[in-house]
């Protein structure tokens, strides 16, 4: 009999294509790998899982929410340790406990957090590729805090998203926007940096990394703050700013 | 004029064979990437660099010590931004100033400081791989720092070295050693782990990481102080422990 559990799922993503299974030859994906681990725990290919949503190719996850539908009967606890045993290292399950056939991890979803971690120099570490991205700028901080701000509330986020992926609507809201600074302490080998923290109810392709882009154009005066305002309605303007790079992006929590 | 340059460099070691210049064909070194970018800087093949020492494959270095000579004559911080700007993003110049041609980075250095970062528990965290060792098994810290003092001293290190290197002496000293905790905070990616630190006047080949391993089984019980103290000599024992995965080893800093 088919059994269902939820899955608590941390990723470093840098060598995956992204969450969502693609067809074995395009490379490694971090959904198959899952499956693989299922297979191998429940001597089964009846293997089915959902996430919370897709991450793209690079991008990390701290608690992706996996559904995991197998044919075996089995205590949570012990199929954390069996899928670690069989999971590669940059892919843990932390966290496992029973669920239901009606759990829907992408539509139950009440609220997502993610975090963006940046450094603002010229020069940077050894050790923040693959984990903390770089904004080669002098930024404005004051400013890109204000455009947090701007962010919080319920808008259409036409301007703040990448095509590609058929939504019912481009509205969402955002509860929480901050710009933290994080220092790794005296005796941490990652250097001092940004975490650009968001909260809403949702987010489009791409959509964090735009907020994030637009927020560095924000900090190096390149965008006005009456720009960002205009930008959030339906109507598509001019892009303001880049796509900020996948391995800044962390998907931290998903609340339901 | 060959001019010389003292360089402080820092490399995230995954990817290399080492700090070492090996044939081309055995793989990518730091010292090997570190010249490419100097005679790219200095436009000519008349490189030569001497670093404070050796790190293995898979070792990380916050502070390696390197003496650059090469035909050009530029103002040290001009030379930092010109090299990072040739490196791989994996080794970064920190630091440049003017040297001589006296100085020699090997057998100046005072005393050098290593970090051994791990992570004690059954279960690791994805984003440790590369930069966290673990240990999965439950240790006594206690008994661990207990082992931290006896190494401090003279002592001569035959049963912790790994022959392959011709040298002149086994006896060295350990000025410093402890075993710090360090919590990457709220904020943090890394997991919390312990780092074992180490100030001596020299260290033989993979002799840190076998420091750590003896620790590392005197925290799980396998070996006694008594049995500790009585290695530290020059009669050769039953091997203490393990040689400790290189992945957790940083060269921090070298003391002239």
């Amino acid at each position: 009999m088919i059994q269902h559990y939820k899955l608590i799922v941390q990723y470093k993503g840098t060598r995956y294509l992204g969450w969502q299974v693609q067809p074995e030859s395009a490379g490694l994906t971090v959904q198959g790998e899952v499956n693989k681990a299922l297979a191998v725990v429940s001597k089964s290919g009846e293997v089915k899982t959902l996430g919370s949503g897709r991450t793209d190719a690079g991008v990390h996850a701290l608690g992706q929410v996996v559904k995991a539908s197998i044919p075996l009967t089995i205590d949570p606890g012990s199929l954390v340790k069996a899928l670690n045993g069989n999971l590669p290292d940059d892919i843990r399950v932390i966290h496992a406990e029973n669920s239901d056939e009606v759990f829907f991890p992408t539509v139950h979803a009440i609220s997502k957090e993610y975090h963006y971690r940046f450094t603002a120099h010229r020069s940077f570490s050894a050790f923040q590729n693959d984990l903390i991205a770089n904004c080669p700028f002098e930024l404005n901080l004051e400013q890109m805090r204000e455009a947090c701000k701007v962010f919080i509330g319920r808008h259409d986020f036409t301007n703040f998203y990448c095509e590609g992926t058929e939504v019912a609507s481009n509205i969402r809201e955002i509860y929480e926007c901050e710009i933290l600074e994080v220092s790794q302490g005296d005796w941490g080998m990652l250097p001092p940096h940004y975490v650009f923290r968001v909260v809403g109810n949702g987010f489009l392709k791409q959509m964090v990394r735009l907020l994030v882009g637009a927020t560095w154009n924000i900090g190096r005066g390149k965008t006005t703050l009456d720009q960002l305002k205009g930008a959030l309605g339906p109507t598509k303007v001019h892009r303001l700013g880049p796509v900020a790079p996948p391995e800044g992006l962390y998907l931290v929590r998903v609340n339901y």
